[in-house]
């Protein structure tokens, strides 16, 4: 499948965040890859979001996923306006591990009016999902040429 | 239609979470009433969550969301095991106003196995809901007897 | 909370559909309501979607709740141009009873681009949902002026 | 990812259909693969599903999702009871085209009591999906052994 390409690369992604979303360039992330179609983003491991057992919790989960699709966005569409979380589904399928969260975000519409990403999380080192996540944005006017 | 019997009080879901929940006993909300098949959560305002433009933040409503469905349980189920998230849909549908945002969950399922919660989320003094969501809850073995 | 006004009524919602889609004329499918932010549609019960036990069949009931939130876009939009689903949840509750199944099926959001509407399928005289579900239609530009 | 053994095939598969679900036998749908963690099913074109302009309609498209996922779980826990969907949530991306449509199922999770699948559909030749689906199955007790 013919993947759109970045218009927006991880520098540029990480300078936009720490100027304009100060609170979540303070999250304990990093951007593993920017490439056509794909955001990767590692979570990294603390104990602050833990619940009982030493998993990490479903909000946290949801934070990395939902910043995973914002910079899904922002590499393919730019940062001309800002665009807003209209629908996310998740599954929770297994306890992540005691390690690093990785979410694979995945372009699978990239319309003029509304994105679609899927997401994967795998807790590092394993290639069983924890979670899969599906969100939809929409985008301003004109934010982006018709596809 | 007959709604399920409170039998973990709003006192008790405060204990229980102080207790085994400390970092959730920290975010900024309050019960606000536990009756049978529902619950209703308030998160205090405060300009932690928010996004430029002063709205609440999707990772903060979601926080909202699960800790209501997870009061939701307790209240009818009880602290019987650690029941889990298997799956949540939101529908982000209007920018949450700079005030409180209260969570009103209601049951619409509680089986055996598995309890489906519904919720709204409005920002205080508002009659629109901001934001829509259904979550469910799988609970261990042995949890609840059959309904 | 105000609802917005009907701008085509249940006779021409039926007209519409007899013109535009035979084929769903042909569901056994009545309007037993259309009111402000609120459209009721009604499956007469027969036997030919049924699964082995008698119940009426998820496909069944995801095409009564498709066509009550066609109905339901119909009914605030008017026709002006074809929309389109883009998302659709529907968690599967209880089993249907072998009767008319109705679809109760209001307005969460009528927005310039996106409506989004609530479900509620409900057996003939039972006041227990067996199916709730949250779908988001896709407006064509122009068919509605900013809310 | 360890895919989980096929435990029911192509063949038992179609005649447990013809048998006990013959109206969906009447679908006009093949199997075109079943593998370790995976089904593909294919929805032969006819005109008969077909909204104006010619595309194949959302509820022809859930039919094919959720013939899908049942199938996938005779494959892979077999037809000792039989299982019900508890949610579905669909993103319908494309229209389709004139075209047989291939549902590409796949296990995300293989559990106790709940099986998560995966579907993509595509119109055949393409490689974009039009519509992705993710479908919760909930067991009855004793149908699968633990994981």
């Amino acid at each position: 499948m013919a993947q759109p390409p970045v218009v927006f690369g991880a520098d540029q992604i990480r300078e936009f965040i720490a100027e304009h979303f100060p609170q979540a360039a303070r999250f304990p992330h990093r951007i593993d890859l920017v490439e056509p179609g794909r955001v990767v983003l590692r979570w990294l491991y603390t104990d602050k979001g833990l619940r009982p057992g030493g998993t990490i919790s479903g909000p946290t989960q949801f934070t990395l996923a939902d910043t995973a699709m914002f910079y899904l966005v922002l590499a393919h569409v730019g940062p001309a306006g800002l665009s807003v979380t209209t629908d996310a589904n998740l599954h929770f399928l297994r306890k992540p591990k005691p390690a690093d969260l990785l979410c694979d975000a995945r372009v699978v519409k990239l319309g003029k009016h509304l994105v679609v990403g899927e997401m994967k999380l795998f807790s590092e080192g394993e290639d069983e999902p924890v979670t899969i996540a599906t969100m939809t944005y929409s985008l301003p006017p004109g934010a982006r040429r018709a596809p």
